[in-house]
């Protein structure tokens, strides 16, 4: 008997598409849509690293994240009116940037930083995992960009990135890609970030209010590996001739 | 000889596109597109006012306005990031705000104040004059939400309001919607918003290190007259069946 | 029949006097009375401009505008105390640096950016306008400063500059030189700024919940341009032997 | 051999002089001139006190304490515009609003707070011993408002206060009422804060970089005894009326 | 051959101490000690909940953590100075909150906030970890303190709660518990924070610039289980009689 | 008849430990209690001085003091959460570093700043001056590893440096180091700092909503030196053989 809303099974993704060029500033610009979330993932190129980081010949990628006030069921105050930005937007863009920086080849982008930016349009759950997914493509545009206007020689990416949420339901049945509805209930959370090869960048894995057996994690891992090999899939397809700069670097 | 980017007249709008029911959880929805200007205006209902309003039997109106950081050619340091809003943006958000509260009757909708949220998804000048044209058509469909659930008996609207720029060039010519290239340039900005009757509800026309004469303020207000009046008709076919509803007004 | 406060006339501004070297650090120092608002306006040179302008050879002018916690019938709570600046003074002092700037020839000043402080001791209406007013004659008294210790070689002023305030009362009246009064009750508030020649610099016209016609504004703008033709008047006594200096670039 | 500008004894204070009801909106208004040091002291009674005081009938006096930003040498960053307020004023706002709760009689004033504003228009040293002098007067005459509107029966006020500074210069003399020529070279500096009667309410002794010795101090106190005898006779003249009120009091 | 530092085995933890009643004001105090990293964890009781939580029945646990300045190798500017905390500091005290709470039944301690403070005096890695080993102490010695005024009857802790972390080294070894010099040049950072039943609460792993094998994440989590049942013996001694109340829990 | 807490006599101090070397990490560190009160002292040397020193070849010392959120009998908000430094906080750490320069030659330090941080762990009255003299012994220290290292020839320090509290009891009993107990009911509060020579490096006497005579001062005064003679004993213990190179300066 299947409970999950819109009949999705147990290990099945919502619908994914990747809209590339979505603005014309970005260097890479990227509307990510998962079920009803819907993200807009923009790549920035500065010509310049952080202080901290200068005169090392290599380069730097920053994240940021942050949801349009009306992208949730009820409106959120603005981080800008409260004057600060919210621990879980901070934790949200520290594993977006550290997730990227796990398959760039910072030493190949010279003493550039890239910003990118993740603004979530309409939200449904899953968010920062399709922040990831979403990021990594337009970070592989903005590279291509830069290779373009041969201010560098070849994609400084070491493989594919993606990332998926999995959890434990309150009848204890395991599930994959969380819509709000579901992950609103869930007893445990956890967000996997993969690289194409199918080693972990990250695993955020959270009992709220409850715990999770060794058994229970097992299987949430098969169901992110499960679907993350789709989501790579359709970032292959979203990337289009920048993909093939990307396949020589796995042969 | 026209000079204006895209061959444009002296007194030719950009193309306008209002996408109403933009993303599913405002009251009121809409993505507007002036040339390469993008706006998403999401009108919230939050059922009560701020303190200083409570016990009058009366709402509210409340603007707020952010670009994202790519939204410009260079991309700029978000608010949140920062920790507080700039003077533009406040002043942009107050601008909105008292211009929607011309056109509603506060009176007939009870004690409830109306988010609305500008957020420019992409920049090419004009985004405050785009970011009133379609929070006008947003909140019109909030209200409309509200009628359809019996919250409230009529549209609270008393005409339709939209703005656009106008200025100066260097050359001393006056010019209808300015985009980034052009307004980066004049000598003046004028920002007008109208109601539907061709009353003013603003005027704020500024020379930066210029100044510009009765003469030149008269055509700049005509300019403004003709180009709303295109706009006015693009918020009617936008507004469908609400339409009616502000027709029965005007009657 | 009369009905103002004070038994003013519609076109009549109130006692207005503008006392110079009000203190002794600053460059140019002003006590501007309008009627019973008072404001202390100062100009102080500092000997660099900000990063964004350095090694262009020209100057900058910067505003700060704020009240007295007392200076109205509420006390105010001190921006300082809440940490931030209002929208309100934002945009205040963003209106009179612009001012100022444009009759200012900021390449005759060298690399120095010019600060003006507008502290409000008392208000009744009409302390933006004010500000403007004081402020010009400020400056210039500075600049004299700067020409007697040989710094600059001549008066870098193209054209006077002074500002008031019109409006239209509740009975459709326009009328000069608002009070609070006044201000508090009107259906349209409209802040002009010009030079000595006539020639506008800034308008902001606004309706709070009303709008206004065509015909309206223009006799607004009549109203203001009487006005100023007087104000300009008391800046010339204020300015003393500076006064001959503006004079021969009106020449 | 006197060293003291302006010929100034040893133990003779700067020309004093109070201005009562300065400006028209609060309760007590004064403005205090100290040699130099100009310093606007506004007191407005609000109608509650703040949330930890009450239900207990009794009022609450609380100082605040800023400088126009020119009214030094040197023009200071507004502490508005730097979102903080800092350290030293803090301490000197700190130091008013101790100083005046030790002469009034907080439970004759009802559940009212009494804000003290101390502006400091131009500042030469001894701004924070004037805006105490200036504030006891402010004070008496806001509590003079009340007796008048019979919101209060008596003068909740058990003595005169008043504060100056005496310093050590680097040739080891003692002086009274440091002017800031002065103030900038002292070895010490003491604010001494006193009741007509000649309690002590506060003393405050620094070396910066020095020390000073038990002789000293009696020199110094013995100083600061004798100009503020003179300092009383000044606010006794400046209360006219109230005085009297005050006089009973000491019978 | 053996290369951890102070010959540590692979599978070994640093010497950890809990000392409790480590000072006299909170309900319950601990100073935790694992080899050089110190950390005072103090638990409040404030007889109320946050707003979002009253008339529910049940209470809250908050957790704060932060490092004195000099904890570590180089001084941290202050977070209080810096007027925010930052993303690390939000992370961790997210982590240590969210941890307490999957195994306190706050059902049973009506409405209270437990507040527990975190603050590392002397820094070494793994003060996040020893951070939630150490207030797990406090929190059932703060619930003691309860049960002893009689305020609450039974311990409302379901079970032991103690966390670790492990990580991959350069030379691609697993190891236990790393200090400092250690984590600083791991590949892989993991924290686990377990129950003493052997149940997740939270799986934290983390590849900067590296990623790592499903082979490599069960090693580790093999490691962390090691570590972890030493841990709850040190935390029972701890306990001394409470570790009684736990103890009847488990049977 | 005795009435203090713990049957302290009139001029008693409370029991002083002064340990050494408490943290790993700084260059001077300090464990101070005075009865209940319990600081970390840590002063930190770093190798440059702030921008409005450099070039002068001498060095400045910075005092920073807080307290743990539990450090009293009510647990208070951090001032990071709160995001700004209270006013009490400021003053004291103002007073800590004003004093500590008082007796160190900034000339013989170079270029370098010492941070001192004053961090109390458990507060039972008394912070700001045990901070002060456990500071004292901290810089001692810290300029002791200067000396070992090399990098600066000789102790820079002038004279001993230490602080206590006195006041007066409601039944006008003057005492030495009060108490948490007793601060809160005393009528006047102060605190002496004072160097080894009996020299004053500040006072700060305060009646809140009292006053003092004369001769209140003087009893006062002769406690304080009584008390600190005790309290240079205690340092000059603690300094162990740093203070021989105290000794060689008194000399």
């Amino acid at each position: 008997m299947n409970m999950r809303p819109n009949n999705r099974e147990i290990n099945q993704l919502r619908d994914i598409t990747i809209e590339t060029d979505y603005t014309k500033h970005p260097e890479g610009s990227v509307l990510i849509t998962v079920g009803d979330t819907k993200v807009i993932c923009n790549a920035s190129i500065e010509d310049r690293v952080p202080p901290f980081m200068r005169g090392q010949g290599k380069g730097w990628i920053t994240a940021e994240y942050a949801m349009l006030p009306r992208a949730t069921d009820q409106r959120n105050i603005r981080e800008s009116s409260k004057g600060k930005v919210s621990g879980r937007t901070m934790e949200i863009q520290r594993l977006i940037g550290r997730s990227l920086r796990a398959v760039v080849d910072l030493d190949k982008i010279g003493e550039r930083t890239v910003w990118v930016d993740c603004d979530v349009v309409q939200a449904d759950g899953g968010t920062r995992t399709a922040s990831i997914t979403g990021a990594f493509v337009a970070i592989v545009l903005a590279f291509g960009t830069l290779i373009e206007k041969k201010a560098i020689k070849e994609m400084p990416i070491r493989d594919y990135l993606a990332a998926t949420s999995v959890g434990v339901m309150p009848n204890d049945t395991e599930i994959l890609d969380l819509q709000y509805e579901e992950d609103s209930q869930a007893k445990v959370d956890m967000n996997i970030v993969m690289t194409g090869n199918g080693e972990f960048v990250e695993i955020q894995g959270t009992g709220e209010e409850a715990t999770f057996s060794v058994t229970q994690l097992q299987t949430m891992l098969g169901l992110a590996d499960h679907g993350l090999k789709e989501i790579f899939q359709k970032q292959k397809e979203a990337l289009g001739k920048w993909a093939g700069y990307l396949k020589e670097k796995e042969a």
